[in-house]
C-alpha cells in the first residue's frame, strides 16, 4: 500500500480539474498518503516557461508534467496533475510509462462553463479574442477510456469526490477512510 | 526520520558526480530510504529539450532539476542531482527553495581530468574543438560553503562515500548503516 500511483484529471478549462484535485488531496492526505499537485499554471512557470499553446508545446508541457508524475509515482508518491492535457495521443504516452495511471476526465459542456465563466475567457474566446482556445478555437479529445469520467453539469463535487474515491478504492489504490490499515 | 532532503553533487564532467551519486544511492536504499538519482543527461532528454549551453539555457535547466528535486524531497525523497550545475549563484537559488539541502562539490583539477577523459571530451575541449565545455571553454564557479569537499584525486571513491555517508549521518539526514531504526 506504500506505491503511488499518477491520478490524471482530463478536461476543459472551468470544468472543475483543479476544485477536485484539491478536494482529493485533502482527503488522501488525511488518510496517510503523500500527495502532490502538479498544477498547469505552475508547472509552466517551473518547467515550461518560453513554451506556447501550439500543438507541440502543449504536447511537450504535457510530457514534462507525465515525466514528474511518474517520478513521484515511483517513489511512492500520489501525483495528481490538473492540467487540460487537450490531446489523447499524449495522455496515453504518459500512461504508458506508468506503472499505475487512473485517467479522471471532468466533463462539462462549453455552454455551461462559457455562462460558468470563472476567468472570464470563455467570453473572450468565444468573442475570438483568444486564439488556441481548449474546446473553442483549439482541440479538446475526450478521453475514450478514462478510468472514471465525472461531470460537474450534473453532479455536485462532492457526489464527484464520492464516486472518485470509490473508484481508486475498488482499484485498492488508497488506504479506506480512516487511514492506513 | 521520513524527511526527504537534496543532495547536490556539484564539479567538472569526470569528476566523479555520477559514480558516487550512485554508490551513495545504493547505500541509501539498502538503509531503507526511496532515493531518486536527477542524472543530467536524463533531465536534459526529459525536462529541457531545445536547451543549448548558454549560461542562461544551464540555469533554466539546473532551476528545473532543483524544482522536481524540491517536489520529490518534500515527499520524503531523497533526491540526487549529479548534474555539472557550474554556476554558484543559481546552485544557491536551488538551495534557498528547500528545507533540507546537502551540497557535496566533487572537486578534481583539470590535468587530471584531461587524463583520466573517460569520454574523451577533455582532449576535444582542450583543442578548441567543444565550445562552452566547462572548466575549458566556459566557467565553472567551486563552491564557497559545500557541506562537504569530496576529492577523486586524492581520495578513492569509496573514501568518499564513507566520508559523505558520515556527513549526512551527523546532520541526521540519513538513518545509520543497518537500516531505519
Amino acid at each position: 500500500m506504500s506505491e503511488g500511483f499518477t491520478l490524471w484529471f482530463t478536461g476543459l478549462s472551468g470544468a472543475g480539474k483543479s476544485t477536485l484535485a484539491n478536494l482529493v488531496a485533502d482527503e488522501l492526505r488525511s488518510r496517510g498518503h503523500r500527495v502532490e499537485i502538479l498544477d498547469g499554471d505552475e508547472v509552466r512557470t517551473n518547467l515550461s516557461k518560453g513554451l506556447g499553446f501550439s500543438k507541440e508545446d502543449r504536447d511537450t508541457n504535457i510530457r514534462r508534467i507525465g515525466w514528474v508524475c511518474r517520478l513521484l509515482a515511483h517513489n511512492g508518491v500520489i501525483a495528481i496533475s490538473a492540467a487540460i492535457s487537450p490531446y489523447r495521443e499524449i495522455r496515453d504516452e504518459v500512461r504508458a510509462m506508468h506503472d499505475h495511471f487512473f485517467e479522471a476526465f471532468v466533463e462539462c459542456p462549453i455552454p455551461t462553463l462559457a455562462e460558468r465563466d470563472v476567468k472570464g475567457l470563455y467570453k473572450k474566446a468565444l468573442a475570438g479574442e483568444i486564439k488556441n482556445f481548449t474546446g473553442v478555437s483549439d482541440p479538446y479529445e475526450a478521453p475514450l477510456k478514462a478510468e472514471i469520467v465525472l461531470n460537474s453539469e450534473t453532479e455536485t463535487k462532492e457526489e464527484s469526490l464520492a464516486r472518485l474515491l470509490a473508484a481508486l478504492e475498488a482499484k485498492k489504490f488508497i488506504h479506506p477512510a480512516g487511514g492506513p490499515r
